[in-house]
């Protein structure tokens, strides 16, 4: 077991990796949640049939008493009305504040039943345990919780930190290859932003078969630089806006698609390399930055360019959370490995962006 | 103007009690959100109409740009639904992390107001503006936020500590007597359980008009109390639970009127006494403690026993947020102004309120 700890003073906890930890979930929760009788799963369609026996059965031999919920698989889940409705099942399970909440599943289930733990009872213990790529390397670490408003997504959350990520890498055996590959553009977002070795190394290790012969090692280091990340920043002021590279215009990418067309990681990767043409046309960003990202992104059928107009660029990026005023803080690479907030007005970010459309 | 500073290390803020200080809102907010560009004030139809103007015009002398959004006056309108509105309204103002949610009204507008702040963009700053007693001695102070569930009040919420509280004590002269009795009931908590020299001061001042003469002291003297034991334990999990007289109890009498016979202070002032009694009977309380109680409500119009089945008594301490377990906590006197809490079986604790019916 590759075991990360999050160093949070109160809100401290641990991220434990280790193939088939799911079916030791009991004992672990015993360890974390010593006072909690009852525990309320949320899992959805997807999920649930394949994992929540495993989980129930572990769970259930340490003496906890259960209640599953499972929610519709998607991101449309991620709904204020989904949220009262877990809000009130938890009531009529009559959940204490020394119970805890916890998750099985994507980035969806984990930031609803994150924000439902984070405020029923004005909040209660909350357990991550992700089953795709990238909730165990992103989501599920950090403590941001949300739900999507028709304004846009995750707009409405808190900042809840888990008692416990409990991570099991057989989980990803059955993802399909998209949906592997969309945590993969997370995984190349580390390298590219804080470790050039990590990226020499997913280079050299060019599919899925590769990665997954050492997947502890890939999450772990994945973990470890957010955790570095999150410890610095844990309400996201400053520093942590690092993770966000390649996202600002991975937004404006997910929405030219209607939230359909693409998947966050897919927006994700091609916003990854235009922020890294951004980066060398504003003189930040070494000239063969650009080719090195695209190289990577393909070799996991990750989208390297998406079409999308001024207007959407223009619609992404006035109401991304971290842009008041007419600034916008953008993330660039100084070099793969090392990245920098860089501040430009909007509209020579979106006048820029939509030059290189032309260009293409 | 009388001033309390509550101390919570970062989360610091002044209590300012003044008459006429609605009118010097703008200078006041600028001095403790400098960034913020856009404000959006939450008030009702009965507490708009009276006081927004006011407020609008010294925000906007002061260089705020405003939008209001009015809610229906009541309990009904601190649902999910209605979060769900004011999150979507906040986002149609493009508010950003730098800007602030005021709360002009009572308890329903500021624990609304306030969960959405501590909400909308994982939570932006908040400002209460509280114009009812009870808001003013009570709720706008301790950072308690939440909205009602089909199980119950203030089920789902957050702790998020406003910036500001802005108390204007001429916002009172528009109250009818029953809503200021309201708020007389928490008064009367203050005496009872920290200071029973202020206990002897409101019985040696039996009505509305000899309280107002000196309100901003009043005002003072109850939010000191309050502010102390939020200091000591901003998270309720243990000291806090003192505020929770006559709370229990009080809760059975909500439920047991269906939320509409009996107002909140109407039902704490019938479970303050019957906290009392139940001391006296446990042999914790002095004997003479119930009729004090029972004299000092009366003389402010409030119920001093209201009827209750015990079917409704183990309803409501079983939903009760402290009540995790077998055994329950309860708040009695060792002496007027000095509480204690009380952990008894809540069978037994049914059993006694019951009892206690049966004599009357």
């Amino acid at each position: 077991m590759k075991t990360l700890r999050v160093d949070l003073g109160g809100r401290s906890y641990d991220i434990q990796i280790e193939r088939g930890c799911l079916r030791a979930a009991g004992a672990r929760l015993k360890g974390v949640c010593p006072k909690a009788q009852k525990l309320f799963v949320v899992t959805d369609t997807n999920v649930g049939p394949l994992y929540y026996n495993a989980l129930k059965a572990s769970l259930e031999a340490a003496g906890f008493n259960l209640r599953v919920h499972v929610i519709p698989a998607g991101e449309a889940s991620k709904s204020p009305s989904q949220l009262s409705t877990l809000w009130e099942d938890m009531m009529d399970f009559s959940l204490t504040r020394t119970d805890a909440v916890i998750a099985l599943g994507g980035g969806v289930v984990g930031d609803l039943a994150g924000f439902a733990a984070a405020t029923i009872l004005r909040g209660v213990d909350f357990i991550q345990i992700p089953t795709t790529l990238l909730a165990q390397v992103d989501s599920s670490v950090g403590g941001k919780v949300a739900v999507d408003l028709d304004h846009g997504k995750n707009l409405a959350g808190a900042f809840w930190q888990p008692k416990l990520v409990l991570m099991d890498p057989d989980t990803l055996d059955t993802l399909d290859d998209k949906t592997f590959a969309d945590g993969m553009a997370e995984v190349i977002k580390y390298g590219c932003i804080a470790d050039a070795a990590f990226f020499d190394h997913l280079t050299a290790h060019p599919s899925r078969l590769a990665i997954t012969s050492d997947i502890e090692s890939v999450l772990y280091i994945c973990c470890d630089i957010k955790r570095i990340v999150v410890e610095e920043d844990e309400l996201d002021t400053e520093h942590r806006m690092l993770l966000n590279f390649g996202h600002t215009i991975g937004h404006a990418y997910e929405l030219a698609g209607h939230y359909e067309t693409w998947t966050h990681g897919q927006a994700v990767a091609a916003g990854m390399v235009m922020a890294a043409k951004l980066g060398v046309s504003l003189g930040v960003t070494p000239v063969d930055v650009p080719a090195r990202v695209v190289a990577l992104c393909a070799a996991f059928g990750l989208p390297t360019a998406i079409p999308c107009d001024i207007q959407t660029y223009t619609a992404a990026i006035c109401r991304d959370k971290k842009g008041a005023g007419a600034d916008i803080s953008v993330i660039l690479l100084e070099e793969l490995g090392r990245a920098v907030v860089h501040k430009l007005p909007k509209v020579q970010l979106v006048r820029l962006l939509n030059s290189f459309h032309q260009v293409l």
